[in-house]
C-alpha cells in the first residue's frame, strides 16, 4: 500500500468522524483521570504486544533501522504511561479552592473553585521523522487524549500502513476500555486536515512538521470566524556555541559529539544542530571534516524530504560564504553523504538570514571566529530554537552572560551536551519562541504537554454535588490543591 | 485636558521606548521574585497615598461615583499586593527538577531543570471601564509586571488625564525601586499601540475591550512574520438561567439581583447579564419591568461608549422577536434609562445570533420558556462566556446536566448569584472561549493571570552557580517544586 492507494477522507466522512467526537468529548472529559489512565496504559500494552509487526512495517516505508524503530516504539509506550502516571496524581487538574470569606479585603469573596477541563476535540497533524513519537499514537495524541480530548489525527502521507495499524490499535483498545465512540478517528488527505482544522467543532490544533506547513495551518486556525489555539512544533536550527577552551580540553570530543548528533537519523531529527560555533582552527575543521567524511550515508525518510534536503543543501552549496568542509560529493539523493560547511563569524554575521535556515537532513555548518566575545553577537541574531547548546569551561567568563542569551532564544539549553535526544520526563521543555514553535508557553513532550488541552473554570458557590466529581471536597482533598492561597499536598501524603 | 490636547505618541518615541523597554527585559526579569514583589507592593502605596487627587480626576473624566472608584481603586492596590504574594510564595515559577537517572526507562536522563521565564516586554491595552482596575496599573499591568516583563501601556482616551498621572506615579515608584529605565512606559495614540504591537520588540499584547477592536489587534498580534501571545478580553453575554422553581421560591430576590446586576455601573460592565431565562409567567416579567423602572439613569462613561450603545439598542428597539417590558423612554442620550425587552424562548432560538450580541449598557433581555428543558437547547447556542450562571434549587433534575453545558461555554460558571463582581483571588477564573476572550486558556484577574507572561525554559546538565538564582539548589529547595516526579513543599514548611 502506498499513499496514492489510500482513500483520502471525504467530507462526508469528515463530518460524521467530527460529530462523533463532539458527541464523545462531553463523556470523555468526564471519565475520572485514573480510568483513562488506564486506557493510555492499555494502548501502550496493545503497542508494545504488537511492536514486530509495527517495526517491520515502519522499517519499510521509512528506512529506518530496526533498533531504532524498536527504541522509539518502547518511547512512544514509555510516554503514554508517564501521562498515565500524571494523570493518577491529579496535579494537571490545576484545582484551586478559594473557601468563602466574608472578610475578603475587596469585599465578601464567594466559594470559588478552580480547576483545568479539557477543551474538546483536538486535531493532531502527525509527523513523518518520528513515525511512533510523533505519529498516530505519539505524543500530541498522547496528551490530548489523557486530557480529556477526543482526538482526530490527521495521518501523515509517509507511513501508511503504519499509520492505518496503529490507528487500529488505538481505536479497539479505546472500543475494549469502554472509551466512547469518536474518542479516536483518523483521517487522511491535506485537505481533510485542513478542513477539520477550520471546523466549528474542532477546539484545538497540535502539529509537527515544517515551517511552511506549520504556519499556513496556524494562520488557517487564527483566522477562523471563532480562532483556536494552535500547538505548532516547526524545527529549529538548534545552534552550538563552543568557548575557546572547550575547544582546547575537549576537542575531540566536541569533534565526535557534534557529527554524531547533526548525522544522527540522517539528520531529520527537529533538533539536529544546524550551526556550531568554534575558534578559529584549520586543524579542528579538518578534522572535523575527516570525521564527516567517515559517517555512511543513510537514506533519508520519503521523496518530499529528500528534494527539499536537496533544495536547502544546493542553496547553500551556492552560497558565497560558505565553503565545504567535508570532501565527498553529495551522493545518492534518497541516501545523501553527510555534509559540513563553513564560514568566518564575519561572514556569517553579514548573512545570518540565509544562514540560520534549517536544512533538514545530514547537513551543518561550521562557523569560525577570532574572538569569543563574537559568540554573544552571534547568539543575539538568532531567532527562536528549540534548543541551543553551549560547550564551555566552568570558569569561562562569557558561559553566564552567553547562556542568559541562549535561554531568551530558546525552550531548551543545553551544557556540554549534544540537542539530539529529548528524554520524556517531567521537566522536558521541548518547545521555544517562534519559529521553532506557534506556542511558545507550551512544550509538546514530557507530562507539561497535557496542559496545552486543558483550560481553567471557576465554579463560583455550586454546591459540592453539583461540581465536576474531581473538584468535590472529598476528591479534592486526595488531590494536589491550593486552598484559600496555601498549596495542600494530598491526605495521607508524606 | 480632553483626549485631543494629549499629543500622540510619535514613531520615535515609540521606538526610543520600546529600545529602553527591551534594554529592561534582562535585567528586569531576573530581578529576584521578593524584590519585584515590593517594587508592587510600592506601587499600591503610591495609588493609595494619591487616591484623592485620582479619584477626583477619575470622577470628572468617567461620570463614576466617588464610592465606586474609591472600592475600585482599592480593589488595583490589593490587586498589587496579592501578586506580590505570589512572587513571595514562588510556585508561579513552575519549577520542576529531573535529576540525572542513568536507568531512566528510554535511555539514560540528563539533570533536566524547568522554570518559567518572562516573555519579555508587553504591550497593553488598557480599557474605558475600569479606569483603576483595568487601567493603568490595572491587572495586566501587575501582572505583567509582577512575571518580570516591561509593560508598554497604551492609554484609553476615556480618561487620559488619570491615566498620565497613574503613569507618572508608576514610573516614578519603579524609578525609585531600581527599577531599569524603559521597566514602564505609557504611549497615546491608536496608531502607536497598533505600531508597538507589530514591533519586534514586544513579545506578547494584551487588551481588555470591545470584540471589534481586540479582533483586530489579535488578528494583527497573529499575521506577524513573528506571531506573538495576544491575550484579548473581548466582552461577553453572560446569561443567567433560572429554573421554574427558582422562580417560584426566589421570585424577589431573582427580580432584583437581576435588575441591580445588569444596571450595576450603568451597565457596562464585561460581566453584565445581557440575557434571562425565565419560566413564562407575565406577573414575574411585569414585576421586572417596574424594578426596571425603579432604577435611576447613570451618565455612560463616554461618547463614544454611548453611541454604540444606542445603536445596539436601536437595533434590539426594532427587532421583531423583542417587545418592550420596562416603559421608560430612552432617556437622554449620555445618560439613558435602563432598558428590559423580553422574547420567547421559541422566537429565542429562531434569532439566536442577533439577540446573543452584546449591549455595552443598560439593557437586557428576558427569554421565557414554557418548558425547562428547553434550557438545555438554548445553553447548546451559546458562544464562549466569560461568565453562565445559574439559579435553580440544589434537587432540581436539570441542573447537574445545564451546569455542565453551562461550564463547555465559560469560564466562571456561578451559582445562585450574580456575575457581575470579579473577586480578585486565588482561584479566579476570568476568561472564556472565544470571543470572550482570544486565549481561553487563560484569565486576566486573580493570581493565575502572572503565568500568562512566562515561558518554560529548560536547563539541562547546567553546572548549579551558572543557573538563573531560582534554580540553584539553595533556592529551588526553598521553593514548592517537583522533584524526580514528586511535588515537594519547601524546607522548613509545615
Amino acid at each position: 500500500m502506498t499513499t496514492s492507494e489510500l482513500t483520502e477522507t471525504s467530507e462526508d466522512q469528515l463530518e460524521l468522524f467530527l460529530a462523533q467526537a463532539s458527541s464523545a468529548a462531553g463523556p470523555f472529559g468526564a471519565i475520572e483521570p485514573s480510568r483513562r489512565a488506564r486506557m493510555l496504559e492499555a494502548i501502550a500494552t496493545s503497542l508494545n504486544d504488537a511492536a514486530e509487526l509495527l517495526c517491520g512495517i515502519a522499517a519499510e516505508e521509512t528506512h529506518l533501522a530496526p533498533a531504532r524503530l524498536h527504541g522509539e516504539l518502547a518511547r512512544t509506550c514509555f510516554q503514554l504511561e508517564l501521562m498515565a502516571s500524571a494523570l493518577d496524581e491529579g496535579a494537571y487538574l490545576g484545582m484551586v479552592i478559594d473557601n468563602a470569606d466574608e472578610r475578603w479585603p475587596t469585599g465578601p469573596r464567594p466559594n470559588l473553585r478552580r480547576m483545568l477541563r479539557p477543551l474538546g476535540p483536538v486535531v493532531v497533524f502527525a509527523a513523518s521523522n518520528f513515525p511512533f513519537a510523533f505519529g498516530v499514537a505519539g505524543g500530541d495524541t498522547a496528551s490530548a487524549l489523557a486530557s480529556g480530548c477526543p482526538v482526530v489525527l490527521k495521518v501523515h502521507p509517509g507511513h501508511p500502513r503504519l499509520s492505518c495499524e496503529i490507528a487500529r490499535l488505538v481505536r479497539d483498545t479505546l472500543d475494549r476500555a469502554g472509551a466512547p465512540v469518536g474518542t479516536f478517528r483518523e483521517i487522511y488527505g491535506e485537505r481533510a486536515g485542513r478542513l477539520a482544522l477550520l471546523h466549528p467543532r474542532i477546539a484545538a490544533g497540535a502539529f509537527t512538521g515544517s515551517l511552511a506547513a506549520g504556519r499556513l495551518l496556524f494562520d488557517l486556525a487564527c483566522s477562523r470566524p471563532h480562532p483556536i489555539p494552535f500547538f505548532g512544533e516547526l524545527g529549529s536550527i538548534n545552534p552550538v556555541f563552543v568557548t575557546r577552551r572547550a575547544a582546547e580540553r575537549r576537542r575531540n570530543e566536541i569533534i565526535r559529539g557534534f557529527v554524531s548528533s547533526f548525522t544522527l537519523g540522517a539528520g531529520q531529527f527537529c533538533t539536529k544542530p544546524g550551526v556550531i560555533f568554534l575558534p578559529d582552527a584549520d586543524s579542528m575543521l579538518r578534522e572535523l571534516g575527516e570525521a564527516v567524511d567517515e559517517i555512511a550515508p543513510a537514506e533519508l525518510l520519503n521523496d518530499t524530504i529528500a528534494a527539499r534536503y536537496e533544495e536547502q543543501r544546493t542553496l547553500f552549496a551556492r552560497h558565497p560564504a560558505l565553503h565545504q568542509v567535508s570532501t565527498r560529493s553529495s551522493g545518492a539523493r534518497s541516501q545523501p553523504f553527510p555534509h559540513l560547511l563553513r564560514t568566518s563569524m564575519t561572514a556569517f554575521l553579514s548573512h545570518a538570514d540565509d544562514l540560520l535556515s534549517e536544512c533538514f537532513g545530514p547537513t551543518s555548518l561550521a562557523v569560525s571566529y577570532d574572538d569569543e566575545r563574537e559568540l554573544l553577537a552571534a547568539a543575539h541574531r538568532l531567532d527562536g530554537q528549540l534548543t541551543t547548546t553551549l560547550h564551555a569551561e566552568e570558569d569561562d567568563a562569557i558561559a553566564e552572560p552567553l547562556l542568559e542569551i541562549l535561554a531568551e532564544h530558546a525552550g531548551r539549553v543545553v551544557w556540554n551536551d549534544w540537542p539530539t535526544g529529548v528524554s520524556v520526563t517531567w521537566a522536558m521543555q521541548h518547545g521555544g519562541p517562534y519559529p521553532s514553535t506557534t506556542a511558545p508557553q507550551t512544550t509538546s513532550v514530557g507530562t507539561e504537554a497535557i496542559g496545552r488541552f486543558l483550560r481553567p473554570v471557576t465554579y463560583q458557590s455550586v454546591p459540592d454535588h453539583l461540581l465536576p466529581v474531581s473538584l468535590r471536597e472529598q476528591t479534592y482533598r486526595q488531590l494536589p490543591h491550593r486552598l484559600n492561597g496555601h498549596l495542600v499536598r494530598p491526605e495521607g501524603d508524606v
